[in-house]
């Protein structure tokens, strides 16, 4: 009896889980996993899994999906859409939302395991699937190797994963060296000094503080980076204040910040840093800003042979003009520690879940922005076919390229 | 035996409560009340409380304390500092204090009753004591009228009502005409659009829109407002976006507004709706921004004559250097509803909450904004003695002036 | 013959000169003086003129008038608008305007003197008429005191003056105590590093630089200082660049600061210089801006006593509503400096110049800072009469009042 | 006797001259030419000049060199720097300064056409030189072709032009396709109303509005163009007030714009327009900013065959490492109207004029933005030798490589 993925799909949708509280959805993957004869070990980096299928002599092939959801409120008004909430790191009840696709990760790695176990007689070598945890606060995959899963199963001799984008559905976006930047995440309190809403001369605003903070580190990447280099300063929250008439005693920025490599990363750090100390000056702050490194990802590189003989592979597979050269990302990955940590090449792609018609039609009307939600949209929702099979199918031709 | 009243503030001051929600306050207050042989009232508009005393054929004498605490974390380091949380209107935790006095405020009103009971051989009329709830919101006042306190009770000659402050203790301070100012608190809610924190592009981005407005909205009182004339602007409060590398779908800011008249809240209200709206427009907005009104309260205008004849009292009793015309307040009131609404003339005061030498020292050093923390700061906190006796002596001083 | 005083007028307002340049006007003022058989000294404090008439034992009134124009292109559409340009300090060619009503001081002084003259039978006492330069700049007192004006003329008993200003035609203003602000003129030279416009990241851009000043100065008034003091912080001038595709080396700020007294003035000095200095820190400036002082003006503060007697003269003169208390103006005078350094007792009052239905309609309409100009605006155009002619007779009755 | 190709440079770099006003160059240039015994036409598009050698049958090659100076106040240091003043098309006395190295491009074309005059019998075919005048303006090469260039001179097979640079002395950066971008200059005007620095409330401050819409521009880049994609928008001049106690009714921005293509135009231009129409009504104006084009530049785009064969003969001639691909620049061009409006190939390249032992210091140092001065900076002063020496090779071999 075969999986019903469309179900489990959409039942993995329906029930989103925030980073490292995936319990849900571990129980879910184990028990297709189980149906699968496969054995599974769970709680690997808090809320990850692993299983193995060893078949003979051969590579080893990590295939990986990520299981996370995120605080965001869907909006997509599809008849599997969330409505669960959740609790963030800070205590606060907040929506969850699969609004960066990896229920269709999870979905299509259990859908090609399904294949491979099917088809064990046509390959030969052990597959290493990897169900990470957190990928949305850059912590899952180094919390499963200080978990020690580089050395509790089969060491890869390839590292292989894929992310659901808008793209046009049967497109693969894939490119050699850096397929995605390195990303850092802030958090930054200001402290000011509370009093009165109606009595702001005894106060120190860190309201005002705050705001001329984001307009300034506007100017990071509009006048201190060349301008054909990419970067990104994203304010992704602000939060001070309880009330309209009291001014508040500190505010809390989350900064996002976006490079190709390590020496960019230095420098836009020093201009953030630079800018966020001037601004607390400015306001006469009496005691310094706090700036705190959340997460560090480093880019995700693809391995330009393995990359080359993927593409190839793909091409074969799906016909010529379904792989492209999407550019680097600005998003930001932590799959790549498991190629890193473990010295074995990586190759990461994106496959498209936009209705091509419908891609077509904004990229003609110069609607994309508007028309095409991205990943992290609460209207992120990719078309469910054929973008799910596509998903499976991806996985088992890229694993059968570099199986024996 | 006579009531403890140092023991009864310090327990109000360790535990707070929010607007409408101040039933153990009330409970602390009728079993005070009951004590003393008076008949009360409890639940009126709400949370409140009123009492009477009849004292023989005379004039109808008000007054008013308010009861309610503030979303503030206090950092006095006071033995009976507040650790309370509540549950603010949107469902929030939030830490609560006493950081604007009203527990000084009903324990002084329940000391004067216990004086006035005590003293009925010297005076004659009619004592209606009036326990407010959620003077924070704005809306305490109004729901008690709401309630029929003013048809139900004997209608007030006078209405009277005190606040601490940060004067030195022993000083009062009170004017006629306007003595504290008009003031509107709205809700701005602007609409961007929500994605991916690496994609900045693909999103209209709140939290820059939000810090824009911020900036602009500092220019009607630095541009737009006769130096001359009083208006405040504050922004207590930013709200956009759970991750930082979400870019969230919208942010909410919380106004207060400041104004000595109808005239220039409808001039200041005209410039902010202005400002918020081309910010809007400015980041390419898809939907209006929405703002909301949420409270409105008029300027407190002191009656002149009663004014006056209270002064003269104050002094009489305290001393001539003990009254002060401190000018108008910006911070705002909603006491004078129970006097607007019907017909009779209103004073209300400020008294001194600081210790004088300390007071003192602060004028000095140029350095009272530092050293002298004002209500709704974190470290707001009146001397207890001599502030809480003064307060006693003040609402019987005053309450003896417009009895027979 | 008596002086045509409408066309000495609008002789002057054709042909306004910039400070320390009032050569022309000078020339004029001599012959006039010498029409009227007065001994006139010219060039004291460079441009300025003194006249003395000495009629017997009596007091010594001093009657100040200032002479200069300013750097605004007239818009007043009057047949006797200026077209004039003058050279400013920097060598710019400007156009020059009397955009503050000097032409109407000096006429109505000349006129004052006349009427004076004619009716020496009247009076006994010395009037000493001066005619000052550069009061836009701040300069032209301390340059005539610098030159001797104190020691080469009577001593004062009373210094005298008067503005016109945007009340109705027929109405007095003046008050007793700080009749109008103190205030400072700064430069502010921010220092970047200039670059090709399409290079920014290879520059410190000093127009981004001056724009964040600008925007954070604001905060200044809105944020820091008490809602119920007065204060102005102006930007009047930004200078930067030359060219659209060069970012420039620097940028350029002329602030005007306004304070009711020195404690103010230092505090909000140290606020401005606090940002300036923060916000090139913002930018990565590797040279601190330079910040000058220009001008110091010290707040015009009236005679108590012998404002009482002078606003008891007009009364009486023009009718109990002809005097009313404006209020400190946030305008600035250097005519102090000759009461201040002689410690003779100041009068300075300002008188209307709008046509009084006018004025009302705008008042009614609300529409005042639309439709009425104000001094310094390029409409600035007081009614001719009856402005002249009571410039006249206020002089006459105020330098009547305190002779013999 | 050979031409003093060093005396030559210096002579122009010390008499630079605005776009437009090179009439000391042309002169300078037509009598180097006329001592060649080359036949020289001057007013060629107001103040360029056109030569011709006609040497046989064989393709044209037009070579291209620009002639004009900016209003840059000089700070090289350098024994031959520029103390130059001239008049703006404002009227506004500027100094002049060769910031961007025309004076060297002029240089190395006379020293190109010396050389190819001496070997006219190792060559065949047509060469025009073209000294073009302001470039800076993006206005000469259209002025030249309304002046008739196409048509009176032999029409291009291929137009050939180069840019010295901060690369290496010694190194060549030239690429296919897009080498240069695409750019606007707008004039924009934000109308306030004037009136008094003291009385800010009385106008709509134009100083203010300018600052709020030079950090609103930021956004465009930081948040609405995909940061993979090149935009510049760079305000170069901002400019309003002629004194601190005056708030003048008007401001003026002159703002540059760069992107790739003329779609990325489109978009960036309604941008930077929304924002402009948007901060002035969030300032109240009453009317609304006025944005003019005053240039439009197309990308400069290196046709490929020509760029792969040129390339080659540079690699040929000066070694393989010779050669890099520079990207596309941000720096935009008016040389290509000269290929587009005679439908040639056009191939522009760039030399390097840094001391190569300089620029890698600054490499390793990260100090590259510090210390080698850009285009357009005062302090641009390419290296004399080898960079003359190497721009006067590389168009002989350029010229050489397409004629017969």
């Amino acid at each position: 009896m075969s999986v019903d993925l469309e179900s489990l799909y959409t039942d993995l949708h329906a029930h989103p889980e925030l980073s490292f509280q995936e319990t849900r959805t571990a129980g879910v993957i184990a028990r297709h996993l189980a149906d699968l004869g496969l054995e599974v070990e769970e709680g690997v980096g808090r809320t990850g899994l692993v299983t193995t299928i060893r078949n003979g002599e051969g590579p080893v092939v990590w295939l990986r999906a990520d299981m996370d959801g995120l605080p965001v409120e869907e909006q997509t008004g599809l008849a599997y859409a969330s409505t669960a909430r959740g609790t963030d790191p800070a205590g606060n009840a907040v929506p969850v939302m699969h609004a960066c696709g990896h229920d269709m990760h999870v979905t299509a790695l259990i859908g090609a395991l399904e294949r491979l176990v099917a088809t064990t007689d046509e390959w030969a070598g052990t597959i290493v699937a990897v169900f990470q945890p957190a990928e949305e606060y850059g912590a899952g995959s180094q919390a499963m190797i200080a978990d020690g899963v580089l050395e509790r199963y089969p060491t890869p001799d390839i590292v292989l994963g894929q992310h659901v984008t808008p793209l046009p559905a049967g497109v693969i976006g894939v490119r050699p060296g850096t397929q995605m930047a390195a990303s850092d995440g802030l958090t930054v309190v200001l402290h000011g000094r509370g009093g009165h809403g109606s009595r702001p001369h005894s106060t120190i605003d860190p309201v005002v503080m705050a705001a001329a903070t984001v307009m300034r580190l506007q100017t990071v990447v509009s006048r201190e980076v060349d301008p054909r280099d990419v970067a990104v300063v994203t304010v992704g929250s602000i939060h001070a204040g309880l009330k309209n008439n009291i001014i508040p005693a500190e505010a809390k920025l989350e900064l996002s910040l976006r490079y190709p490599d390590d020496a960019a990363r230095e420098r836009v750090m020093g201009k953030v840093e630079r800018i966020v100390r001037a601004e607390a000056l400015a306001s006469g702050a009496e005691k310094e800003p706090t700036i705190t490194t959340d997460h560090s990802l480093p880019p995700t590189i693809n391995d330009v042979d393995a990359t080359a003989r993927l593409s190839h592979a793909f091409r074969r597979a799906f016909g010529e003009g379904a792989v492209v050269d999407p550019g680097m990302f600005t998003g930001s990955e932590d799959v790549s520690w498991f190629a890193r940590e473990s010295g074995a090449p990586l190759v990461f792609w994106f496959w498209g879940g936009v209705d091509p018609q419908k891609f077509a039609d904004a990229v003609a009307g110069g609607t994309i922005e508007r028309d095409i939600p991205t990943n992290h949209s609460p209207f992120f929702a990719p078309v469910l076919q054929p973008t799910l099979d596509r998903g499976v199918e991806n996985l088992v031709v890229a694993a059968r390229e570099f199986l024996a």
